[in-house]
């Protein structure tokens, strides 16, 4: 039914109301999109009305709740974005929940960007279910332009790539606990290094995000190797987020190196590195493109927060007209910019 | 007949044999492209095999002609390449020859880039005659991606858009005395002022990409304006193209900057800057989105003219699917990698 558009709006709930559910949810309500429910499992967020969490004046009416199964039993929707983590052993619970009511789902799970080789078992489940109730379930984010399209766009421009290598930085103070976890925040260097074998074992952002980079060059994966090293403190560095100050020795974060080798020749080489920033450091983006010619691209101090929500928020409109089934953007146009997001030029499905 | 592929190969005629054709000519070259014309106007590379020009060590058997008439008329050919001016005025009757044989089209004439406003008549004109021959011209070039795609796909990951501010530089010295000449090298400063207000009448490659750039983000153009200004040299420059030394006081060459509002809302400003350059300068290419949040992008050092060559040739696939007329690529996908241009996969028109 809610597929049919016979109401004049975009409909849109948000679950996960944290740093970035809340800038969606602003993003979505200034581009024209209704919101329709909202869902957080945090007890000082639940039964908030999503105007106070926006910094409306106005209430809007819609209180946050800590019940999914009945917000989605009790409001019909169009689009549901889902921004509380980032593994899809954690997520896939979670993402079954819209689905199953048929709602058209968007996620910023870093993993469920391209997860088929780190979690297809998930991945098909939840392919199934999207079809079996005929929606789509797809992921984005920063990553979806700054680490993919922005660098296939520029590779349009190559004659002969040999390399493709990148570097990209992110303070985890912008995220959260569970992100922290993941990342050895606070551990004594030993323990970090005693627990890299595990830690090998989970997908980071960049492995999944090299994956969709080679599909999205028509490359094919021959090899890819991940590496993990502990970004130990030099000084102490006050952490917000872990409310205490890290020792010199303790984990700032951690760097990953993916490296991955192509059939066809081009190999991918990309580094990134979650950490507790100091005063001086900022987010980085770089990549170069090694070939005839080299091409190189800085983005200088990316607002990695923003762009991640913006990103999410403008995917909306090609999820709305995607085929049934777990999509990812690899194959999909890029992102567009986009001032309003309203229905009428969307199709049913 | 020649859109049949009743043969197995890609047949391309470059016309145009200077410091791009040659690139180009080596491009399609080692990307499996068959060359079967080669067309100049300059008495010392007519006759030559163009194999020579692109340093193969066995013969082509193809020679550069003086007579693009004699060769279309002879070579059946899938796509015609043409880099040779700047300007539709210029261009225009060259154009016509191709289009006339029903041969697709691509030209690096940057005003061809989008030059609706700019060039009307002889765009309304060639957009009937590739009709009535049932192929497709385009360009293409740097701009597509460095001046468009690449700030589009920024624009992806924006949630709002309040300006766009670029500035790109280029050396007069990597293209030919044709192009000096629009831009003022060596004149004395007075008289480039004198013709300024002359020059204006000109586009100037940004005028016509920050058309194509409101297009393809979706605005419609409210105003446009162009100002040209001298670069004067501060001391005194060599210059291997002009043979000679530019004086101090004598032009270098100039900066056209365009103002764009859109009824929209977002305005377009950007710089380009074409002079020859001294010992310490370097292609340029920075752009910022103004908006929610700020975007900006660095190219280090772009390989200006092997980058407008690549981008070229890779878009010939999307030439040969589309359809018959004049298009400009900004409702095109962005130009794609491509390791190989085969003609296997792409359907007959």
């Amino acid at each position: 039914m809610n597929k049919n558009f016979e109401h004049s709006e975009l409909r849109a709930i948000q679950y996960g109301c944290g740093k970035m559910g809340k800038l969606i949810l602003r993003y979505l309500y200034e581009k024209g999109v209704t919101i329709v429910g909202a869902i957080d499992s945090n007890p000082s967020l639940i039964g908030q009305d999503i105007a106070d969490l926006i910094g409306l004046e106005q209430k809007l009416g819609i209180t946050i709740s800590g019940n999914p199964e009945e917000v989605f039993a009790k409001q019909p929707a169009d689009i549901c974005i889902v921004a509380i983590g980032s593994l899809m052993t954690e997520m896939y619970p979670l993402l079954t929940i819209p689905l199953k009511y048929g709602v058209n789902t968007i996620t910023t799970c870093e993993e469920a960007f391209f997860p088929w080789t780190t979690s297809p078992e998930f991945s098909k489940r939840l392919d199934s279910l999207a079809k079996d109730n005929y929606c789509t379930l797809t992921a984005s984010g920063y990553q979806d332009v700054f680490w993919g399209n922005l660098i296939t766009v520029l590779a349009g421009a190559s004659h002969k790539i040999i390399a493709i290598e990148g570097q990209a930085s992110y303070n985890i103070e912008d995220y959260g606990i569970a992100l922290a976890k993941i990342h050895g925040v606070g551990l004594p260097s030993a323990e970090f290094a005693a627990k890299i074998s595990q830690a090998n074992i989970l997908p980071t952002y960049m492995w999944n995000s090299n994956e969709w980079l080679a599909a999205r060059l028509g490359l094919t994966v021959k090899n890819i190797n991940q590496k993990i090293t502990p970004v130990i403190a030099e000084q102490p560095t006050a952490s917000r987020l872990l409310n205490r100050t890290i020792a010199a020795g303790e984990c700032l974060g951690m760097t990953a190196t993916i490296d991955l080798e192509t059939n066809e020749g081009p190999i991918i080489q990309a580094k990134s590195t979650g950490k507790i920033y100091g005063p001086a450091d900022q987010d980085t983006n770089n990549w170069t493109i090694k070939g005839q010619p080299d091409i190189n691209v800085t983005i200088t101090q990316p607002a990695t927060v923003e762009l991640t929500c913006a990103t999410i928020v403008n995917r909306i409109p090609e999820i709305m007209v995607a085929n049934p089934g777990f999509l990812t953007t690899h194959n999909w146009p890029s992102p567009s910019y986009r001032g309003r997001i309203l229905p009428s030029y969307l199709p049913t499905k």
